[in-house]
């Protein structure tokens, strides 16, 4: 990211295992706003304002947080016009980062088609924030990232070819990107957790009709 | 880079196009040594002490250079037994940044078995320097480092999706990386350079058996 001015930038952040999946999840399903934190101890202090807790820190659920990082836990009543507190071990560390640039958008397969028809009626230039694993890559972000570039394809020029290779790896991987993600570094470590169905969830394409968007450090709808 | 401590490392530093692939095919030509330099001006000045002044600034031929970045000049009598001060866009700037790993080698498609060879018997972990287009993502660098995981993929463990990313492409690549690579950002630039013949070169692997490596500020063979 530190090669990018995202001052004039619309960012998408995508953290597809699991955190943006589950924030695009819970607008779905009435949330009515979600505070990122990167830090555990700044997130675990909003219960006291009447917020729901939720994260991870390694994939596991944190200690005293009302709900973790699966996607299945951001659905119903359980959420409905509620206010969320959310710090994960990469997604929330990815908007923290890009919190300077013109517009911060939530992204994740689940409302993919939403945020590229988003992007391509807007004015900015576009960075797509894979949140990777720890700072470093991981292929269901850049899976994510690719497959904006292949819709978008017709209307874009880029910078670099970091979103050519992203789209070669989604033309390769959309047929069957659980198959494709089986050897991948992150989906070894989820499955070990007993996670295959919301890793499935998490691939599956335009489920939800919604673009969360970060202003002045909360995510709303636009 | 900085996501990676190399003091414990062996860094192959990679610029297909064509720092390294010129580097390389100097010497399997017999020149003595390369002295990178990341800046101009301490590269001329070497011309002073007997070394052959070499490199470009864009893709070009630096003025008063003897030397530019095509392979094809580091053929023949003119470099045999010569010491070379080499400085490029992206390729010095890359060996400069690796200069504190415990080994560097010199990769390129054209030594590519000898560098995986001698990675194979080699004791430290390793990491791929992609040297990429003035700091951003480049798609032929990142093919090498694809190519070298793909050879290599029984013996190694990776740290994050990177080296498996590169893979992917490589596979889908590898029967024919001059089409594969006619959208990428930097054969775009050199072929309107009209130096297609340069980037056919580069792009095959094992005309050579040689591996350079940096001892001290400067690159021998081993």
């Amino acid at each position: 990211m530190h090669l990018y001015d995202v001052s004039n930038r619309t960012v998408v952040v995508v953290d597809i295992l699991r955190a943006t999946s589950c924030m695009v999840t819970a607008f779905a399903h009435g949330v009515e706003s979600i505070t990122p934190y990167a830090a555990l101890d700044a997130c675990r202090i909003m219960n006291k304002n009447g917020f729901i807790t939720c994260g991870e820190r390694d994939g596991k659920k944190v200690d005293g947080f009302d709900k973790g990082n699966s996607p299945f836990e951001y659905m119903g009543d359980s959420v409905r016009g509620k206010k969320i507190a959310f710090t994960t071990t990469n997604g929330t560390q990815a908007i923290e980062k890009s919190k300077d640039a013109k517009k911060v958008l939530i992204g994740s397969f689940l409302n993919l088609s939403s945020i590229v028809k988003y992007l391509l009626f807007g004015e900015n230039s576009v960075l797509i924030v894979c949140a990777g694993w720890k700072g470093k890559v991981n292929l269901e972000d850049t899976l994510f990232a690719g497959a904006v570039v292949e819709k978008l394809k017709n209307h874009i020029e880029p910078d670099c070819d970091a979103p050519l290779a992203a789209q070669h790896l989604y033309n390769q991987a959309k047929h069957n990107m659980v198959e494709f993600l089986s050897t991948s570094s992150h989906v070894k470590r989820l499955n070990r957790l007993n996670i295959h169905k919301d890793i499935e969830f998490c691939l599956t394409c335009d489920q939800y009709n919604v673009v969360p968007k970060l202003t002045q450090g909360i995510l709303k709808l636009v």
